[in-house]
């Protein structure tokens, strides 16, 4: 049922996005200004100063969402034509949630330097790069290496995306229960895209210590089974050198974070978490515990990815608001007190006398999201001096 | 005055392309249906069967505009950035002319291999590639090296889309003008990226002899200046093995075809011609002889590339068409024999009661032409078996 109506409307769609023309042509006057020999105008000006793409094009509200298909939703590396319904679904909520015109690209590579210059090849007419389900590490080595190479934000979604909304739920969870700054210990179960960039955001924001764990248990300065990136994360968290299981990770901790696999935690683990737990369990469809039995286990505040539930850490609260902010200001990157600002801005929408235990995140829909966090990377990027107007 | 316009309307339209969700997302089924988790499911359907994505993705009606910026309009190697107020003029008039997507992107490198690897690279989720404004020998390499790895239709309008409306124009003067197919002297001034296509499709359409000049005079086998697809051209055309002046091609010659430099052609010249000669004189936005002189010196026909003369070569009247029959069939490629039936199709727009000497091609706005060409296109790509639908 839910199956056939996804395909039926897709067959319908024929493509989530479209491209329209702005200029109107009607006749030869028409004609004659928005192609030649009219044209020719804005193109010498674009020459003698390629700032003026961003008055005379499209670049200055056009984002590409970009994928290798590799890492699309739970699926897997399914290819880069499989992704592209993800992409163009992207495209369509950029727009809804907004106004940004967002074009779908997928890079039929598994190459990181292959698809790193591909992207730094055609970035050159939009004013922000989303990467989007590209598989870790590469993912990393990727934005890296796009980030030295072009003056627009490069945000890899996955990572920086989700970072923002985990970091604003737990902000809000962590005021809801009455917990101190500085104080939490934070276990983080998935050591991908998402898992690295969440720990680094709450470790900059203040929240308290990190354990990471990954398909191996602990991450752990030296753990053969680390790729760099992990052995990286492993110097700036796990402080006490742990070794051992997920379950050995929670006993005392303040706060789960999972971005891992469904129902890899039990309630006996809950338990054995600090009174007044907070648990985002976002593994998708299924998250790492359900709702109702993390709760059960004690849990004050928790969120899933899931739409039927509250508390839902959904992107789409985050990346239109992230890349308004950056355009509205002509950005040339997108730094991580950006990020930070963006998940204070989001938290911040739901005063603290509002704050519930099921109401710690904004829904999905609601509009001040997208509002309220552009601003904050506006603001944010003009203070740094990486605005371009 | 004419200045201040063009840039006063692109800087109303801020870009002349725009992105739009043709997904409407209002509530929460919305999103569930056209992003996770209902996206899933296309996703899956196009991992197992890669022709899918027609089905479920915009690619079915989907068209990139590329260039690298080397050789836009009449203004050189103005840059990637600087080229873009053409690609998306051009992707404004896909859709004014028949209903296509069509998105610009520019590629930021001279090197033809990496400008054909980047854009084979994000080359699957299109139907179609619009190659533009790349400067020649460049551009031949690049399309011959994307006809061989790409499964779409590649499509340099620069080449063949001049190409197709040359001839139609031709096969029009030639019915006017009372001669017989298979016994013209054609001169061709200029041995870039339009000369070397429209004298290839006229030697296949069997119009009868070619002479090409670029600007060392007549090309000959074994001329030194010639670069690789020049000496390739010399073995096909000036089969008296010719050398001299352009002035000295021109005498007795039926037909000049310009697509090189204003005003290098004379009165004197044109008297030199055959009788009731045929004339389309393209350089913009000065021709190589002003119609008035050209008919004042015997000329029966003339053409050119602007909209204040008559017999305008106006490139919009054949690539919307040709891409529309393309896609309509899901083509794979796009071949010599589709554009030859393009021409002919445009050609016989007009019934030969109806051809004058101002009158041998439709005008722009002709809306039969686009429907014209997709018929004729679609039509041969299904005779040979290269639809996919």
């Amino acid at each position: 049922m839910e199956k056939s109506k996804a395909i039926q409307k897709h067959l319908e769609w024929k493509g989530k996005i479209e491209v329209i023309a702005r200029a109107k042509i009607e006749n030869k006057e028409d004609l004659a200004t928005a192609y030649t020999p009219g044209v020719a105008e804005p193109c010498l000006e674009i020459a003698k100063d390629e700032s003026l793409a961003y008055e005379y094009t499209r670049k200055g509200n056009l984002v590409a969402v970009i994928t290798d298909g590799t890492a699309v939703l739970g699926l897997g590396d399914i290819g880069p034509a499989a992704g592209m319904p993800v992409m163009e679904g992207k495209c369509a909520l950029f727009k809804r949630f907004a106004g940004i015109d967002a074009f779908p690209i997928c890079v039929d590579s598994k190459d990181p330097q292959v698809i790193a210059d591909t992207i730094a090849n055609i970035s050159k007419s939009f004013g922000g790069i989303n990467l989007e389900d590209i598989s870790a590490p590469r993912c990393f080595e990727i934005e890296e290496e796009l980030k030295k190479r072009c003056d627009i934000p490069i945000f890899h979604d996955d990572q920086h995306g989700t970072a923002i909304i985990v970091a604003a739920g737990l902000l809000n969870a962590v005021r809801f229960t009455g917990r101190k700054m500085g104080e939490q210990k934070i276990v983080i179960c998935g050591a991908g895209a998402a898992g690295v960039a969440i720990a680094k955001l709450v470790l900059q924001m203040g929240f308290g210590e990190v354990i990471m764990c990954g398909s191996h248990g602990i991450i752990y300065e030296g753990c053969p089974t680390n790729n760099p990136v992990q052995e990286e994360m492993s110097r700036i968290t796990n402080r006490d050198k742990m070794q051992g299981t997920l379950a050995d990770a929670l006993v005392g901790a303040d706060v789960f974070i999972g971005v891992s696999k469904p129902d890899i935690v039990t309630e006996e683990m809950v338990r054995s978490m600090a009174k007044d737990a907070i648990v985002f369990a976002m593994a998708n469809p299924v998250p790492e515990i359900m709702p109702d039995k993390a709760k059960a286990a004690g849990a004050a505040v928790v969120g899933t990815g899931r739409s039927d539930f509250p508390n839902q850490v959904n992107n789409v609260l985050a990346f239109p608001g992230v890349f308004k902010g950056l355009l509205s200001v002509r950005a040339s990157s997108v730094t991580d007190s950006m990020k930070e600002a963006a998940a204070i801005a989001l938290a911040d929408i739901i005063p603290v006398s509002e704050l519930k235990a099921d109401y710690v995140l904004p829904d999905a829909f609601d509009p001040r999201a997208a509002e309220a966090i552009a601003a904050a990377v506006a603001a944010e990027a003009v203070k740094l001096g990486l605005n371009r107007i």
